[in-house]
């Protein structure tokens, strides 16, 4: 299936939606000129944007991360984010540190991966609290992306994707009779008890909401979780 | 330190507690005789035990697990418990099995290690729930351990002891003013979340409190603790 550029999918199809809209790029795609000229831009409203970088470090790459973010500083109306990997920090225990580099090269926000496991969660939001609250360094908003899954193979694939998904709640998915409603009453549960985690810390915990899945029936339950969140948030 | 014989300090300190004592027996210290003796023992009530193995597989003992569970299934008026280890599923993802041989070798109810990992707990009741669904086996009791703590000393014993504190919980408590209060208060939450998981399946949900240390404050604060726990599940 043949894949949309964010940015003309944005123009094209999303003017209507009068909020930021937050494109993401692949850094390493585009020619260092082509990006530049893309962060320099036309037009006096503030932008935002999050960079992806490398799928892995042999991927061969036009631009560095690194080099996209230099490119940003130069450019005070465009606020950047950063990807938050919390699975990672299980592994290798350092999510905290590589956020908190990012934040020193101008990312003022994080978009987590689809957000499954609340332990590593709130294990990654721990560590990051109190690293900066001992180096006197600002929390800045931690946007926790939720993903509703519908059936078996979607499932797989966010396993796939790297998604951790504990055991038992994986379980609860597989016995489900119905296990997009299942996942959606779990991803609410989730963030609430992440949102209040945050809220007891002083991290402003946002949301995303995104469907891994082309499936119609996936992407509906997507955008009801996303209104079902702004409610929980304005509670 | 000495250590009591848990058969007598039962005898001698606890007789006016009207309620079961469950005695606890390392199987391997015993000749076979003397436990045997035990449990055929004298008197017409119920008695309560919970066999303990050897630590590891190269200890010397002088009765495994599996002879001293043939001697019990000669003695209908013994209630014999199983010890269950949440944590190990992390690794080994084969508690359940392990309950569940133990369920068949006549184990009647289990009792978990100390509680700090709610989401180890989560993975290994789900799989045990799941299983006996699967293959029409009742479901035993599993009474959860939980532990006060109430100093970083402690908390390193507890974790020399094999009881895993996620990350974040060991943040928090390092980091509280009142580390004591703090694992009482994450404690009961934890058991909060565990009886509604259970109860949701239909697993019976006991509590078994205790101190790992001798420290006056911190058993105080388990017999608060397990003043709390009752009233949790009365409600």
């Amino acid at each position: 299936m043949k894949t949309l550029d964010p940015q003309e999918y944005s123009q094209k199809y999303l003017t209507d939606l009068a909020i930021p809209h937050i494109i993401y790029r692949c850094v390493g795609k585009y020619p260092p000129e082509v990006l530049e000229q893309w962060i320099g831009g036309k037009g006096t409203d503030t932008r935002y944007s999050v960079f992806v970088g490398a799928a892995s470090s042999s991927q061969a790459v036009s631009m560095s991360l690194a080099q996209a973010y230099q490119l940003v500083s130069k450019n005070d109306a465009f606020l950047m984010g950063g990807v938050a990997i919390p699975e990672r920090h299980l592994l290798k225990a350092d999510e905290h540190l590589r956020v908190i580099s990012k934040q020193q090269k101008g990312c003022s926000y994080f978009v987590t991966q689809a957000v499954y496991n609340v332990e590593a969660s709130k294990n990654f939001l721990s560590d990051y609290y109190y690293h900066c609250r001992r180096e006197g360094l600002p929390l800045m908003p931690v946007v926790l992306t939720l993903t509703p899954c519908g059936s078996l193979k979607t499932l797989a694939f966010m396993k796939w994707l790297g998604v951790n998904i504990p055991r038992w709640l994986e379980n609860e998915l597989c016995h489900s009779s119905d296990i997009l409603d299942r996942s959606i009453h779990l991803s609410r549960q989730a963030f609430v008890e992440l949102q209040e985690f945050g809220r007891e810390k002083g991290i402003p915990i946002g949301c995303n909401v995104e469907s891994v899945s082309v499936n119609r029936v996936e992407i509906e339950a997507s955008i009801q979780l996303a209104r079902d969140i702004k409610q929980i948030m304005n509670r």
